[in-house]
């Protein structure tokens, strides 16, 4: 069967789910998401492209940002980034500030929010304008210059964010925050709010299926060594509370946001990118959760 | 033996004590207190009165100002208060976040430094000039216009208080306190800023040992019952996480601070206040302390 | 208002409480009790009594006995028992086995379930007949020969026991346990079951309101300092995760079980024993709880 | 460069290291074990066999059993099984008690020790002679039908087992084992008492590199899908408290087990099993860990 027949084939599977998660409401620019949303694409280290769906709307990506951000800290920061932040599952809920207590301010990975607090803050620590930066590294990975922040969204989660705010300060509490948590927070929700479509996710993490290299620019972003290390991280800590039992029913290495997208990769061959912005009870898109299970079920492609 | 003889005892046992301590650094204020200061005061409900060493000195009495927000917000708030925060020990260190989240956003007690940040929120809430009001109720209590703040600590607070910072965001984030959280934390780091003597402690809550009677002005503070309440809530939850051994040594009712000054009242009788600047792994005045246990020992006076 | 009449009156008050709570229910012997059973007690140094209701019928004392082997280690061990138990209140439910793991075994206080089983594991190595004595020195203090086991419940509790099975297993890893956990088990069940009536329990603690003296008897039990540790415990740890409510409430140490019965001392002047079945959601008597709330509340007397 | 000389270096680079790690010693029969013992194989799914050092010498396999019953119990209980262990991973110690408690009960994954107990409670729901069916069906996986329990070992385990003992009976008192605790405990020390050679650990777990069919002998041991359950679950959860760096350093399925064995998995293509009996801080093989990160770096294969 074609890939975009087994797309068209999902697509019409998860229809009837569409209705059964929760949509983000803690802002008012997630809230207003119709659930009806559903959008998956597929692209090829050697160039193919598959989609369904509103596979070209863009929606706010949220945590799968601390992809990105990882990315660039790694290229700035090399292997000192791991004595400030762990690689291990968290094996709590993703804004756990116990963990944090217990293990003495070192978050458990980059993925918790607090583990991407300390990324944004070695960002900042490099370079002069951070948040831009990141967004010119997104813009180039995914070939397309109009991707930009939602600044409503940022400022919402300005507003709201007193869990993340109570993360910055409790990190700097133990130095493990070289900036001002105010401003390691502003870096933070810019990342955050970035808007994309489920093609430009594909396309800007193509380099992960492709052993470091941007299968169209041709661009060295990383050494396969350290995209081997982002995508073991993406499997035991990129999908929140939920990784294991995701791990099982999906089997690639993915990162999901509270906007409702998800991106895997398959290493050698592709990335995947799906979006429907209702919930599960973890904080994965429950649709898009499903509609990668059975991604790999039909194709019998996963890792394991 | 004269209770000015026992306290000359007292004087003199824990002098080579003095320096066994560990004054507390986090701020330069209180970094600079000498450690061989040493003071201790009784107050007696029928107006006896006894001294010895720097009783008079003031010292910063930070923590104890919880007892003085405490009875404030019991006056304005009632039993209300006792939705948002709890009666129980912690079991845990004062300033945990921990504990918080496992209760979701409800401290344990008025005394861990989250319940106080409720507290003082109750206070803001009732109050326009909050800050003052305090100041102006120990000012009454105590019968000693010139006691204030101290602004230099309280500045130093607000620079290094990154976990309070982190505590008053949580408790937002759980919608725990109804005023902005840098208002809150502004209020409470005034209050614990205030500079007060053995001598203005003692006087100050002395209605805690006279049922809720002000001794020397007659005024009435509060009801037999809450008194009662406050009294308990000290022996149960006032040292830190050295409440049971601290209830097994001195068996009083008592209140201390990381200023190194500890309250204590026997109900019916007096209250006694002790100030010594080197603390011990709980954050209590070692030699205050020690200074107590001898006192409920050689008095033969305790509650159990 | 006379002793007996107060108790007439709060017999009164309670009654329409009596089946608002919840009988313990995990063995067959507790579930049986009838939930309209209230007894109270009140036995005064000076030798006065005064009763009302049940309070000579006998029930389970379950957790009370802690105070009584508590006793005798003291006597056995001295200090030294404190380094093997802690003295601070647990911050957290009585059969917690969280704490123990993250205090590498030593349980909070001896009024837990782990402390406890510490405590026995003390007696036993210092008797060989662990589990007659301590039921041979409550038939001394309460002067009744009759006193004894109710090896029905004993034998319940060991067969359904498994939380208490799994903390023995888990003190012994820790090393804090000398002797062969199923022996302490047997020894902690069958001092558990010892049944007895409010007069009883009256009589039996009647010393730690008497500075350590048995008043009939005038037989030397422990030290006054032992005493005042032991009430101090009790105020601290003695009605599992509601002692700062309880301490609120009544202000009395107290120690209860979840067969219903209470016992708590007014050092210098008496104790009192309130009994009925039905628990609240700490696992202390719902109507003992308010008995003595309103005993304290119409005598005016706390230790606060 | 061919297999067998990558072998070769392997071995000649971890030589160094062999004296680095630290021999289990909880019982005498780990603790006798020569700390230079090195053997490594690989067996591919088409017949090939390559190995060096002590590759042929039986050791304890221990915790590597928990893949053994784990398939056993997928085989005869389905997806049952998850209804009592979750699929998530620990992020805490591989027996702690507190997650265990939060968790009412439900262990995290069936890698963790109280998992693997609630899994071999299933086995002996189902089969009279628990212990001795999974062995058997090892002999047969391995085609060695000398492979046997250690009876010395299992003995010693059960002698100190106190962790393990209060982990059963508090699954107990969730009622999260059916049978009784101590006939649990004796299969569970049983089964981790196997000794096996790295060539026939290698062969035992064949199938699960080979989607769920036994490459020589062509039985079908497991679906496609469970055996992608199984890997997933050994790469988020095999190796203790270090799965996010071993992930990260070796980036395969990996099982470990304190008798210094780590079994590892290439998905359609080879398993690979590394002894050596020196341990690192999280208990897994030290120097196993090394050469199989050198074993992925060197052949740049792995699943990421």
């Amino acid at each position: 069967m074609s890939m975009q027949r087994i797309l068209e084939e999902i697509r019409d599977e998860v229809r009837p789910l569409l209705h059964q998660g929760t949509i983000a409401s803690y802002i008012p620019e997630l809230a207003s998401v119709p659930p009806e949303r559903f959008g998956m694409a597929v692209h090829t280290v050697d160039g193919k492209v598959f989609a369904v769906g509103d596979a070209g709307l863009r929606f706010s990506i949220q945590s799968i940002s601390k992809l990105f951000t990882l990315t660039l800290a790694m290229q700035l920061d090399g292997d000192d980034l791991w004595a400030r932040v762990g690689r291990e599952p968290s094996g709590n809920a993703f804004n756990s500030l116990v963990q944090l207590e217990y293990e003495n301010g070192k978050p458990r990975n980059p993925f918790i929010n607090a583990g991407a607090l300390v990324v944004t803050d070695v960002i900042l620590s490099h370079l002069d304008n951070a948040i831009e930066t990141l967004r010119d590294i997104v813009r180039a990975l995914s070939g397309e210059p109009t991707i930009d922040f939602d600044l409503a969204v940022a400022r919402s989660e300005q507003a709201t964010g007193h869990r993340n705010k109570a993360m910055a300060y409790f990190l700097k509490s133990f130095q493990n925050l070289d900036n001002d948590p105010e401003k390691v927070l502003d870096a933070y929700f810019h990342h955050c709010s970035l808007a994309m479509s489920c093609h430009e996710l594909c396309q800007a993490s193509l380099f992960l299926a492709n052993y470091g290299v941007a299968p169209v620019s041709g661009d060295f972003i990383m050494t396969t060594n350290q995209v081997k290390y982002i995508n073991s991280l993406m499997l035991t800590s990129g999908t929140y509370d939920a990784v294991g039992d995701f791990a099982y029913r999906v089997g690639l290495p993915s990162k999901s946001g509270v906007g409702g997208g998800i991106v895997a990769v398959m290493p050698g061959q592709f990335s995947v990118c799906v979006w429907s912005p209702g919930l599960d009870a973890s904080g994965n898109s429950l649709v898009g959760t499903k509609a990668l299970e059975i991604f790999t079920t039909k194709t019998g492609i996963s890792i394991f």
